[in-house]
C-alpha cells in the first residue's frame, strides 16, 4: 500500500479532477465515496484503486489487482467533495452490463438536477426496470450527487446516454408501448392497465418533455394533482407512473 | 420604499438570521426567495416585508401594509442563501390554516434531510393530502432548502409538530386506520385497498421508523423491491403509498 501525505500529490490532484464531468469522459472513470458505494463497486468488480485514511477502513475481501493508497486526513479531504469525512473513495470504471433485450425501460428527457437522477436511477433499479435511457441534456450520472442519491443503482442496472429521438423509434419497432407523462393531452395513468414490457417517459424539472418526443409516444400520461400544487417532483411522478406501469 | 445599499444594513443582517431555525422559532418569521415562492405567500397573505434589488422587480399587487425595501444587489446577495440571484424575496409569517377535520394525512418519523422534507410537503399537498405532521427528529420545515423543494406546498396545507405517539392515539380516536412503511413484518402495499380516510407514516431516511411507533398502526405496508437497490428514497416511497392509498 502506497502512503500519500501531501494534498499536492499529483494522485490526488488527478482524482480530485474526477469530479468534472470533462475528466470522466476523458478517462472513462469515475470516483466513489463512502463504505457503501465503494462496496457495491467491489461486487461489481470495477474498483481500480482504493483510498484510505487508515488501514483498517479497508474492506475484507478486496481483488489483488486494486492498487491500495493510504492517504493523511488532509490528502483525502482534498480530494473528496463530501464534508462529512467517509475514509474510504475508489477510482471506477463505468459499469458494464451483459447485452440484454431491454423490456421495461425509463427514459429521461433533459433531466437537470443531480440529485433527482440519482433517485430516478435508485427508482428505476427498485422497480426492477432493466435500464436507464439518458436523453440529450440530460446531467452526467456519475456526478458525487448523483452517485450518493442513486445509493449504489448505478451498480445495478446500465444507464446509457442516447438521443431520445432514436431510443423511441428503436423501441417502437420491438413493439413495446412508450409512455410520456405530461400535465395536458394525458390520460390519468390509472385509465392504463399495462402489463409486460413497457417505456416510461419522464422530462426536464421546469420544462417537463419536450413536445416533440411526446408526439412521438403511444401515450401520454399524467398523475392527478387533487391538492393546490402544480407537479410533482420528477423522481416522484415516475415512481408512481412505474409502480403503477409494472403492475 | 426604503432603500439599503449596505451588506452590513442591521435588516439584512436581521433577515439573513432567518435562516437559522433558532431565529425562526424566536419570531415565528421565515424568509423565502425567488418570484415563485414570494407570489405564493402574497396569495397566502402572510407577507411581512418585501425586498426587491430593483422597483421593476415588484409583484403587481401587493397589499398596502407589506412593507417594501430596495436593496442593492451586494446587500440582497448577503442575505440569501442561494447561489443564483433572485433578485426578490419576502419575510412572511408562518401560514395559519383554518381548524377542520383532517381525514388524510401524512405523517414523518425523523426525516432528516431538508430536501426529503420539501418534496415530502410537496407530494402530500398534490395527492390532496389535509396535513403533514413532523414527528419529533425532523427537520424545521423552514429554512430555504425545504421552501425551495416544496415549491409553495407550505403555504397549502398545514405542517404540525406534533409526538407521533400522540398522533397516532388521536387519529386511533377518530377512527381512522393509521398505516406504517416498513420493509419487514409488513404487507405489500397493494394488498390493502384504502377508501376514505387514512394517515401514512414514513421514517427516517437510514433507520426508518422508530419500532416502537411501528407497534402502534393499524397496518405496517412495503413496497416491493423488484431489482437489487435495497430501499426506496423516503418522499418517492411516500408517493407510491398515498396514490395508492387515496384510491
Amino acid at each position: 500500500m502506497k502512503y500519500i501525505e501531501s494534498a499536492k500529490n499529483t494522485n490526488i490532484k488527478q482524482w480530485k479532477k474526477l469530479h468534472t464531468k470533462k475528466e470522466r469522459t476523458k478517462t472513462g472513470l469515475f470516483l466513489v465515496e463512502g463504505i457503501h458505494l465503494v462496496e457495491e463497486a467491489l461486487k461489481s468488480g470495477i474498483v481500480k484503486e482504493l483510498m484510505v485514511t487508515s488501514p483498517d477502513r479497508l474492506p475484507s475481501h478486496i481483488e489483488t489487482d486494486i492498487e491500495l493508497y493510504e492517504l493523511s486526513e488532509e490528502a483525502f479531504s482534498a480530494m473528496t467533495e463530501t464534508e462529512t469525512p467517509q475514509h474510504i473513495a475508489a477510482v471506477c470504471t463505468v459499469p458494464v452490463f451483459e447485452e440484454k433485450k431491454y423490456e421495461r425501460i425509463l427514459l429521461l428527457d433533459a433531466v437537470q438536477d443531480p440529485g433527482n437522477l440519482g433517485t430516478l436511477i435508485r427508482t428505476a433499479d427498485a422497480a426492477g426496470l432493466d435500464a436507464v435511457i439518458l436523453g440529450d441534456g440530460t446531467v452526467d450520472a456519475f456526478n458525487g450527487k448523483t452517485l450518493r442519491s442513486a445509493q449504489g443503482s448505478h451498480f445495478h442496472l446500465p444507464i446509457i446516454k442516447q438521443t431520445l429521438q432514436q431510443a423511441i423509434t428503436e423501441l417502437k419497432e420491438q413493439g413495446i408501448p412508450v409512455y410520456g407523462s405530461a400535465l395536458k393531452d394525458a390520460k390519468e395513468f390509472r385509465s392504463v392497465t399495462a402489463e409486460g414490457p413497457f417505456a416510461l417517459i419522464v422530462g426536464n424539472e421546469g420544462a417537463g418533455i419536450d413536445p416533440e418526443i411526446l408526439q412521438m409516444t403511444d401515450q401520454n400520461l399524467y398523475v392527478p394533482m387533487y391538492g393546490q400544487a402544480e407537479s410533482l417532483n420528477v423522481a416522484v411522478a415516475a415512481a408512481v407512473l412505474v409502480y403503477h406501469l409494472r403492475g
